[in-house]
Formats: structure tokens, sequence, C-alpha cells
């Protein structure tokens, strides 16, 4: 076995947090900090971090599948069914305005074959990511919010939208996914975590209440473990994301009554060893394609396409349900992020001939401007005026009180540690 | 990528955990349980789970050096000097008993060429993996002991001593490697150590208490990184154990005021992932191999060998240091336990022929039956009369805090939960 992995986790460790707490003394979040620490030590520029190891793949997906969980756990399924209406919109136009724009961008200037090329790249720009903005969301204690549930129910619908429109592509395209099949299974995967949630979190309070008193470690070990379970099922019956799996278990597990208790010991485990490998290993999956001029100012057009289209779309769509125009501009970036969708989209496009070799160059340049954007566009969008919720204030007294106890904990094992040095 | 390393993770928390359960149930340690979860689902009987998985394999190195880290976190190095002495004692008869006997039963029994061969079956039981003992110790509250100090010490000393063994042995068979450039090395690991140890803890000390009243979250941080370079360093730089490194960075991070903070924050990442990844794999690895009357009668003498010559010489060691008998026999059982480095071993033998193919078999089983027994047995030893010890009394207290505050946690979380419904 190669010990290689040992001085790498260490090293991720290490970069993404001095540049996290770098972007932070610029007032930008963290998450901008991580990814850029992946981007300079991957092989786009130091080429010190290698991108082809299956354990830290592996462990980065992990790590979004941790983030989303823990998001999910964060969400009141009640607040999601209020935002869902509109998050219907929102997703449906954050679909529509790039999928036409990224077509009409290809028709005039990319070097496609036939229109079904072209409608394939307004595909790819489709595709949102939504973990880099629940992290930011999360980091400014704005996740909990009406602007907070719309996006991650605009998300999630995205991501079935996304799906549908990649099977609508592909079965044009000549492949071999049927789009009925595609659509029996998003219903079937609605039907299993509707009855999942609805018995799922009455087992597991009446297991909690019955174990009451013991040992603890068994709460956060059954909620990691229906995450990790949820999340392979989405995957491997359903072929919806495993991130949508984690997000549905997290909703289910914070029902439950250990679900603040859950939270609290997975934190060290996201923050101390699988989101930072996340993060960084965006970065390092890039790897710069060669240049020409016009793939170039293709790839300039293409981010402001991307960018611009997904904003408009998300925003026009918030617009329609009654957000205000501050809050819609927070909608519209906050899911401007592309991240890894759109990479597996393009990734299938070349497989079966409908995405031309010299395009994946600027799909990958998007990917990453957009992802490093989301979190800078994001904190800007909220350096406006700030909107005081009751949620907000709760959740920081929440946050200050666990903030507390860290101390508390840290100033009992420093006793501790003094008494016994001077015994 | 495939996505099954996620219901292999999700098996493996269940199962260790259900498992440890029923142990503990029998008043059995828990990691027996995790252990044969480990066997019962690996390719020994049910064969569910794969033991090919490159990523399961890291995560689990991960978890023993990250058990490693926090035994050594744990320690006080006074008290490991004070050990030392009995330590060496301890380890060389340990290393010594076992090679005879061991060279003596393959003379008598087994289908060897040559006297090197017997040597070499020795050489495989000299091997000693404390992690398994460790974790029992841990478990039971016994680790921050007399005996305890003395099993540390004694292994960290045995894994020196098997590699020097290891050395002579491959030289002789017509290896490459020099006894002095190895010996060398080791000392230079030490005075490595020593240096780190003078100059990192004063470092660590002085950046915590620089970024006092900051984000908790940098601490641990910096302690795992710590970890992981040390053992990086170790196996890659000195040809010494990765878990050895990671024991002596534990004992620098645990010199540091904040080393109960870090070794809390590192509890989750270990029983939530790594450490139950860890037990299941040893278990996993066992593929046992075809029986013939002879070999079979072979492997149960090797077995009844192999235990008993570690728990005579590591226990005279104990006596001749003026151990009670109680105390010998604790420490004796302490040792037994085999694990992955005698695979390791005897997988370097078969390469340079040293170790006939026929023997692999009862190796294997040596190591498994080994690692087994070893819990039962400390557990067993510890079950007579209980020596009560000042530093388990104040080791209580701290653990009872923690719990304390483990429920005021949680207690805070549901009580902001019903807040949030109410609203």
């Amino acid at each position: 076995m190669s010990y290689d992995f040992l001085w790498q986790i260490a090293l991720i460790l290490l970069s993404t947090k001095v540049f996290g707490l770098i972007t932070r003394r610029f007032h930008m979040p963290q998450v901008v900090g991580a990814l850029l620490a992946g981007l300079l030590l991957g092989p786009a520029v130091l080429h010190i971090l290698p991108n082809d190891s299956q354990m830290i793949r592996q462990l980065a997906e992990l790590g979004v599948i941790v983030i989303m969980f823990s998001a999910g756990m964060e969400t009141d399924i009640r607040d999601l069914k209020n935002a869902g209406k509109s998050g219907f919109l929102v997703a449906l136009l954050g679909v529509l305005v790039p999928l036409v724009a990224g077509a009409g961008l290809s028709l005039w200037l990319a070097p496609t074959e036939n229109l079904l090329q072209d409608f394939f790249i307004g595909t790819v720009l489709t595709a949102t990511s939504v973990s880099i903005t629940v992290e930011t969301l999360r980091e400014m204690g704005h996740l909990q919010s009406r602007v907070g549930n719309t996006i991650l129910a605009a998300a999630i619908i995205d991501d079935i939208l996304g799906i549908i429109a990649l099977t609508i592509m592909t079965s044009l395209g000549g492949g071999s996914d049927s789009i009925f099949m595609v659509l029996f299974k998003i219903v079937l995967f609605l039907v299993f975590c509707a009855v999942v949630y609805a018995v799922g979190f009455r087992i597991l309070d009446w297991y909690f209440d019955r174990s009451k008193g013991q040992n603890l470690r068994r709460y956060p070990i059954a909620g990691f473990v229906v995450c990790l379970l949820m999340a392979w099922i989405a995957e491997a019956f359903f072929g919806v994301a495993d991130i949508t799996g984690a997000f549905a278990a997290g909703l289910m597990v914070g029902a439950t009554k250990k679900s603040g208790y859950i939270a609290s010991r997975l934190e060290p485990v996201q923050y101390l060893l699988l989101g930072p490998v996340f993060f960084a290993s965006i970065g390092m999956d890039v790897v710069l394609p060669a240049m020409t001029t016009n793939i170039l100012i293709f790839s300039i057009l293409l981010i402001l396409i991307a960018v611009f289209s997904k904003w408009l779309g998300c925003g026009l769509g918030a617009k329609l349900c009654g957000f205000s125009t501050h809050e819609c501009n927070q909608i519209g970036l906050g899911m401007v992020c592309r991240g890894e969708v759109a990479l597996i989209v393009a990734n299938k496009g070349t497989e079966i001939g409908l995405m031309p070799d010299a395009l994946v160059g600027p799909v990958v340049i998007t990917v990453i401007v957009s992802t490093i954007l989301t979190p800078i566009l994001l904190k800007l969008a909220y350096r406006g005026k700030e909107t005081a919720k009751p949620e907000e204030s709760v959740l920081d007294t929440k946050s200050e009180a666990l903030d507390c106890l860290d101390i508390v904990t840290d100033r009992l094992l420093t006793a501790e540690k003094e008494f016994r040095n001077k015994q």
C-alpha cells in the first residue's frame, strides 16, 4: 500500500484552512479559499496533488454527501414544502433560460455539426450544484431563511429537471435510456422518500427513546448509516444524484428528537476530514485545456451566458413568486454554481457524440469560474441590507450556546490536564 | 465512479455497532464484536463485503493512525519514560521467547527446507499489534495506568526490535536491506522525534495562545495535520511503522494546552467513520486457507505457541521489573495480539523465499485467533482484583463531566428544536 494519501490529506487540510483564513481576511467566505487551495495545488497550477487518487475522490464524495445531509437536517420539511411552489418556478425558468441562451450562443459561435449539439451545450448549462451555495449560506448564517429554503427546493427540482433534459437529449441522440423509464424512476424515488420519511423518523424516534440514558454514540452512528444508505439507494436504484438522497435522509433525521446531537457530532467529521477534501478536490479536478483565440473568446462568452442566464432565469422565477428584488438577486446568484454536475453531463455528451471535443475546455472553465464566483457574488448580494429574521436570532443563540459549551469543554479539559501535571 | 463504498461503509458502521453491543451484553469489549462483524461479512464467511477496496483499506489505515494518535495524546511522556526501562525488558523477552519457540515448533513439525526458514516462522511470531489492546484498555478505562504505559512502551520497542529481526533475517536470506542502514534510520527516527517533540509542542502552544478566542476548529485541524505528517514521515523516510509516527505525534500534541479539546473533536471522527472501518477491515482481510489435517494440527499448535510464548516472555520481563503477578499477567496478555504486522512480515517472507507457501494459512489463522483472543483475555485478566489508581479516578471524573456536557448539549439542541417547532 502506498502511504502518499497521508501527506496528501495533511496538505489538503492545512492549505484549505490557511487559504480559508486568508479569504476571510478579505471578507470572503472560507469556502472560496478552500477551492483556490485545490486549484493551486492541483494539476492546474503547481501539480503537487494528483487528481487520480480513488481514495481522495471517494472521500470527497462522502464529503458532499455529509454537507447535503447536514443541510437536510437543518431544513424544516414544512418550510421546504412552502418553498416548493416558488422553488419549482425558480428551477423551471432556471433551466429554460440557460438552455435557450446556451443553445443560441452555440448556434452563433460554436463549431457544432447540428442543432442537437447546440442544444446539448444549453443542457450542460442547466445543471446547478448546490453544495457550494449551501456551505456559503451556512457560513454566513443565512441557510435557514426563506431565500435559503427556496434555493434548496429549486436545486432539488433542478436536479430532477436536469435528469429529464439530459435523458431527452440522449434519447434524441440515439442513447438507450427511455424517457418514460426515467420519469417513472423519479416518481418512484419521490414516493420512496415520502414513505421512508413518514415511517423512518418514527422508527428512529422510537429507537432513540428506547435507548435513552445509554451511550450517546449510537445516535450519530444511526443517523450517518441512514444518510449513506439513502445516498446509495438514490444513485443505484433511482438514477437520482446521491446528494439528493442524502438531503432526503437529512430531512428525516432532522425531524427526530436527536437531530441536534447528531449534527453536532457529524460536524467534526466534516470539518476535520471530509469537507476540506471535497472543496479541494473540486479545484484539483481542474485541468486547463489547450487554448486557441477562438476557444478563449467562446469560453468567456460561455461564462457570461452561464452566469447571466441562470441569474436571470432564477431571479425571474423568484420575482413571479413575489420575492423582493433584493431576494431575487440572492436566489439567482445562489443558483449560478455549476460544479460537478455540469462536468458529468458534458462527459456523458462526449460519450454519445453530442459534445464536440473542442468545447469540453470552455465547459470546464465555465464550471470553475461559476463555482468560485458563486460564494463571492452571494457574499456581495448579502452585504446590502441585512434582513433580520426570527429564525436567525434563534440560530445565533444556538450557535453561541454551542460555542460556549465548546469553551467550557476546553476549560474543563485544560484544568484536568493541569491537575494531572501537578500530581 | 462506483458508489458501492456508500453501502459498504454503512454496513460496516451498522454491523460493528450491533455486534459491539451484543458482545458488550456478554461483558466482552465492543472491539471483539467489531472484529467478528468484519469476519462474518468478509470473504471468510458471508462474502458480502469485498477485501480489495483501496478506499476501505486506506480509511482503515487512517483509522489505526487516529487510534494510535489518540493513545499518544492520552499518554504522559514522563510516564512513558518511566515505563521505558521495564518496557524494554518486556519487549526483549517478548521477542526472544516467541522467536525461539516458533523456530522450535517449525523445526519439529513444519515442512521447512532449512534452519533459516524455521527461524523465519519464529520472526513472524515476534510481531505485536498494539492497536486492539489500546482500544480494549481504553474501553475499560485502564489505558492510563502503569500497566498500560508499560504495554505502550513495550509495543513501540517491539516494533523496532521486530524491524531489526526482520532485517537480519532478510539480509541472511539474500535480501538487499543492510542491517546497519536500518539501525541508523531507527536512531535517526528517534532523534527526529525528540527534536520534533522539543520544538513542536512549544510552536503549537505559541500558535494556540496567539489565536486565543478565535474559531476553535483550527486546533483539531492543526493536531490532525501533525499526526498525518508524522505518520507519513515515519513510513516514508525512516522505515518505521506509520502508527509509531502517529503515536509520537500524539505525545507531542498531548503536551500542548489544547490536547483535551483536540481529542474531544477527533473522537467522533474515529467512532463515526475511521474506527469501525479499521476494526471491520481486520476481519475482512481474513481469507481462510485450504486445510489438510497436518496443516490444521500445525495451525493449532502455532496458535498455542504464539499466545503462550508471548504471554510468557512479556510476563517474565514484567516480573523481572518488579510487577505483581496479576500485572504481569495483564502485560503478557496485552502483548499477545499479532494483527497486521505479522501478516506484513509473512508476506515479506514469501517474497524472498523464506516462508513456505503452505505455512501462510496457519500464520493467517494465528493472527485472527490472537487478535480476537486478546481483548477477551484482557477483559478476564482485569476481572480479578481491581487496582484503584489515582489517575483513574481523575479520568472517571473527566469522562463523566464530558458525558454531562454531551447531555447538556443534547438538551439544549432539543429545546431549541421544540422552540423552533412551536414558532
